[in-house]
């Protein structure tokens, strides 16, 4: 492993946070708040530029880097800058307990949004900034911006994108690396900022739509309102937003392509077919569940195409406690979260293209137990899938099953009913963010133990990093034994 | 497709049941019932002989059969068995519904011991009995009975062996497949012998210590009482049947083992210890949960291992209503109904063998992707596991999730609760019997639709015949295309 090469970028990642953190000691100025909240981002900034320039101080000896020093990076990268990250909420003063912390922070950056907060609003705007500006940080990924901005970069680059960006493969864009993830990040940020003057343009606070519109950019789901969406009754950001979340869960590859000019193309994507087909028809059943069993058919149409994009995109936005919803409406929602949204989107969950090499792969496991001669391949898009990559993506699902398992069990311990210690773990290892019942839309996460805390922070961890860069921190690499 | 060698073989097993069905008339006489229960039994039988002898009529052509006859023996098997023992339920009018009665049935057959009877008590003698009888029959395989006792076997029935004996591998066994099939049966029935002398010395009536027996052999679960073992109030009688559960789980290979002479080498089995070393930690941590929170210590340990033993062995009997327990006990046992007992063994679930070939994939995967260089096969028992069956058991997990998701989906338009709606497919797949809430120990499922009935049906025969026989049904090659 080479540590020094690890630490050096590690260190250049926690001095770019420290960077980052201008934006919410602007936002305190702005608001004339309280010096101590623009302090608390004064001193992890302090830190965090000390620490880094310590990391950055010494020269790697070499600059081979391969697929394990990509895993290593990335878990540890994703864990500094959330412990550190942590660090104003702490010293504010707004979220005194570090494990609680730490678990917004984790939330923040997986683009969860989950929260342990009971009441969101009395907090400073400069906590409510950083807390949503996570999101848009952690929803193209951290190591993707640094790529992007910094100004060399190696090609061993690639190892490190195919740790951070979701997805069973990492696409046809990572040719040329540096470029692809400009790219990324312009069409992030365009959209970003064409959805900050939409919301503006419907009356939303300028403040309040910065903080949306990066909550919806990342399919976190943090709101600045304790009712999140729903408390601003406005129908008409309420559609904007619905539409946003569905199109931040495409992968961003199509937007690309369809620039190229290849619109056609993109449209073309099994993937983009199996994902709006979902959302049609999820919409379409809940749509008429709603307006059979309580409101009229308008209404059940909002709601419904509203909870199915936040849910599917993982983002986690509510407009209405979909928790009272018929069973039919809920146990959709719960299967949205297992399925979640495009590789290569901000968006979390198994991946839908992970999920089609599934079912195909079992649809033809059963056609090959009928007819034993006809060995076929998988095919997505017309072509063929590679062998080794539906192998992996079958053991990803027992990794994912086994990790949900374990974890369930020790949630369980804390003595909670049965759906909230089921869905605690569903809600955050597909990164969605709200569950059912105690933890469902009006509910939070502070009733739970700090071991089920720290249980459902590895979990969204392990979600966002796709498992395996996670389980680094439990091997006996993480412990420098050759520091070389 | 030898569809004439399939129907000739089918002919037989329905002949077979008929002959099987002697056996309730004699209780129906014994126990002087009313005349139209013993004729309920008599007409099926007919039905039975007519049709079986219609299908044994045309010789087959060619004795050529292949692994997908083999499935489609199976799945035609065990729907003809099911859909013809449901007659005497509906003809003496203890299951007047036709679907409630094949619920019943497949549920029998299966045995899963799901039960859509409010009221068990008041039913014919020979009714229970031939309610018991199914489990017991389905435990070990109808068709594996079929090899033992007919007179030529081919070697081609290796093929139905495998589609009916549960777990990823045969085994060993199977080299001389009739020869094996009448050792399998010899241990079956001594054990269940035992087991009947042993209920009987403990003051449980003749009657019901057949039946308990019948149902804890095939690890099935229906009672003859409503409260389940519990209405006996005998803790002599539920610690037997607790150890006799347990006994049932093992590969009923390591018997035959054992009988050899190779005891040790039984003992050293892997599957064998995590086996007994997962109902060893369950109940312990359940037995502690329970002191601390409601009985003393010698109560909790009996509810504790008893409720164990029932759920891991897929049993499903119950000594007390474990829906109220706290969480972490309930979800020990959720967790338990995935895992399941030990292949080649008349329980159902995943199978441990099958959930340590995950777990050592899974394990494996994220070893090489630290150490990319080093790739390395999984052992089970100190052997290399072929990397098709690995391959094969992580398709299997993608198939039977699949199958959980959609069932679920299907399930939850009857609107009952998540809770209900989750656990009753997990409970049927898995072949458990109770599962949570209104579906608990004390529930049953005659509130569900007939939809969701016939569901949970086929749910209940994929995780019996593990999944892909039971697509036979859905396939093209269901209606023969050539008769030949």
């Amino acid at each position: 492993m080479n540590y020094r090469k690890i630490y050096n970028v590690l260190g250049s990642i926690l001095l770019l946070e420290a960077v980052l953190m201008v934006l919410p000691v602007m936002v305190s100025v702005i608001f004339r708040e309280n010096i101590r909240t623009a302090l608390s981002f004064l001193i992890t900034m302090c830190i965090l530029t000390v620490l880094g320039l310590i990391m950055r101080a010494r020269k790697p000896l070499k600059d081979t880097f391969f697929a394990r020093d990509g895993y290593m990076l990335v878990a540890l990268t994703w864990l500094f800058m959330s412990a550190l990250g942590a660090l104003p909420f702490v010293i504010s003063g707004a979220v005194p307990n570090y494990v609680n912390a730490f678990f917004e922070t984790v939330s923040g950056f997986t683009t969860t949004g989950s929260t342990i907060l009971t009441e969101i609003e009395p907090l400073p705007k400069s906590i409510l900034f950083w807390r949503s500006f996570t999101h848009f940080i952690g929803g193209m990924g951290i190591i993707v911006f640094a790529i992007a901005i910094m100004p060399k970069t190696e090609g061993s680059a690639m190892h490190i994108m195919r740790a951070e960006v979701p997805g069973p493969s990492v696409g046809k864009l990572v040719s040329r690396l540096r470029a692809s993830a400009r790219i990324l990040y312009a069409i992030y940020i365009c959209m970003t900022l064409t959805l900050v003057l939409l919301l503006f343009a419907g009356k939303m606070p300028l403040f309040d739509s910065i903080c949306t519109a990066f909550a919806t950019a990342g399919t976190g789901g943090f709101s600045v309102l304790n009712k999140s969406i729903e408390g601003y009754a406005n129908s008409y950001c309420e559609v904007v937003i619905s539409i946003f979340m569905v199109l931040y869960g495409v992968n961003f590859n199509l937007y690309y392509v369809t620039l190229k000019g290849h619109a056609r193309h993109a449209l073309k994507d099994e993937e983009l077919r199996w994902y709006l087909g979902t959302i049609l028809a999820a919409t379409l059943i809940i749509t008429l569940e709603l307006t059979v069993t309580r409101h009229p058919f308008g209404q059940s149409l909002r709601l419904a195409f509203f909870q199915v994009s936040s849910i599917i995109s993982t983002t986690g936005f509510t407009t209405t406690d979909f928790d009272t919803w018929p069973t039919l409406a809920k146990t959709i929602l719960l299967l949205l979260m297992f399925l979640g949204a495009c590789a290569g989107s901000t968006g979390g969950g198994l991946k839908i293209s992970r999920v089609a090499i599934l079912v195909k792969d079992a649809k033809r496991t059963i056609k090959k137990a009928f007819n034993p001669g006809r060995v076929e391949g998988i095919k997505i898009d017309g072509r063929a899938v590679d062998e080794e990559l539906v192998t992996g993506v079958a053991t990803f699902l027992a990794i994912y099953v086994i990790v949900i398992f374990i974890s369930v069990f020790i949630i369980a311990i804390d003595g909670h009913e049965m759906i909230p210690t089921l869905t605690s773990v569903i809600t955050c290892i597909n990164n969605v963010g709200p569950a059912f019942a105690e933890i469902g839309p009006t509910g939070n996460f502070s009733a739970l133990s700090d071991l089920s805390k720290l249980v459902l922070t590895f979990d969204m961890l392990a979600g966002r990093l796709e498992l395996i860069p996670m389980f680094m921190i439990f091997s006996k690499y993480i412990i420098p034994r050759k520091y070389a």
